[in-house]
């Protein structure tokens, strides 16, 4: 099984068993997620913001309006950003307070993001970005103008610095609260899909997410 | 209606009218989330994490081990954190690459984030923690342990600059596009509780989230 390679920045002391690295899990995870949050340092102070993102291979993409301040500031020499894509799988109640917690699975990834000038890498990162949203969507609706493009600015991050913390299952409690009177186990959680609604002006039959 | 002020941290000279203060909104979309993503700056690199977090008034808390790395950095005079909550409400399929889009609610707070040591204040903080997964959810389980307290950190981040931005209602297409052969529209997402799944050891009746 591939897997990225681990860091100093990827590991952890405290719970390395909740960590992973392979390939097809990190991918997976990018795949069903539609928001990234990404966080950069302007002015020496900490940002984040959520975005959304395509990917493809073993690339992220992200997209700004070419006057926005992360983008300005990455113009030239790239932009060092800390990325993650969480989904939250559900709520863990547990017997004792500090036993609360949550299943999610959760992609950060880190790393000098770098601006996308190449014209075909940009138009294959916004088409990536188009296509997380429904499938082959970026088939099925108007291809961006020149001036649109100029608008847009695209970063890209290699996955290198990456890795996948997630839980699953019930709650720890510890043994002595075993006979505690309280409810314990878990809520799952799933982002789900409404009804479709239409735009006045919508043709055609709405795509499957 | 009540206001945080406005600052050069939480304005936007590209779209303001996405901008929102008012302590109403930035409570409500506080009080539905469940996991909030934290900005800090390690060794001048940005870092992104998700956690658990909890309101009482205008704080906002987290917490962590008493190990990690984050509140290792932040313990004496603060952590410079920028903390977002964001609300997946629909994706916006347009005619247009340009216009697809995401309807959202999402909080944004800047500050130097506060390790938090009267014992009162800390215990609220956890409190408001575990209440934020399910209501009065504290009172439905075992309070900390002395040992369990000392095992965990708490930071406190005062609601000053803080913003909300959000999108609703259908795509924005440009009238040129009216005439498209594609679909567009609004597929709402919305996150939904399954049915719980007891421990092993549950007693009595779930709560409802």
């Amino acid at each position: 099984m591939d897997s990225y390679p681990q860091s100093p920045l990827t590991t952890s002391m405290r719970s390395p068993e909740k960590l992973t690295y392979d390939h097809a899990t990190v991918h997976a995870i990018l795949d069903e997620g539609y928001i990234c949050h990404v966080a950069y340092v302007a002015d020496g102070l900490p940002r984040v913001l959520p975005t959304a993102y395509g990917r493809i291979g073993h690339t992220i993409y992200i997209h700004g309006s070419t006057g926005s301040r992360a983008f300005l500031t990455g113009r030239d020499e790239g932009l060092d950003i800390s990325l993650s894509v969480t989904l939250h799988d559900g709520v863990i109640l547990s017997t004792s307070w500090f036993h609360h917690s949550a299943n999610y699975r959760c992609v950060i990834a880190h790393g000098r993001a770098r601006t996308v000038t190449e014209p075909d890498e940009k138009w294959a990162g916004l088409a990536a970005i188009v296509d997380a949203l429904a499938p082959e969507r970026s088939l099925q609706s108007r291809e961006p103008t020149t001036k649109e493009l100029a608008q847009t600015a695209v970063l890209a991050l290699d996955l290198e610095s990456v890795s996948v913390r997630s839980r699953s299952g019930g709650p720890n409690d510890d043994p002595d609260d075993i006979g505690s009177p309280y409810w314990a186990g878990e809520i799952p959680l799933r982002l789900v899909p409404g009804a479709p609604r239409p735009a006045p002006h919508a043709h055609g039959t709405p795509p499957t997410l």
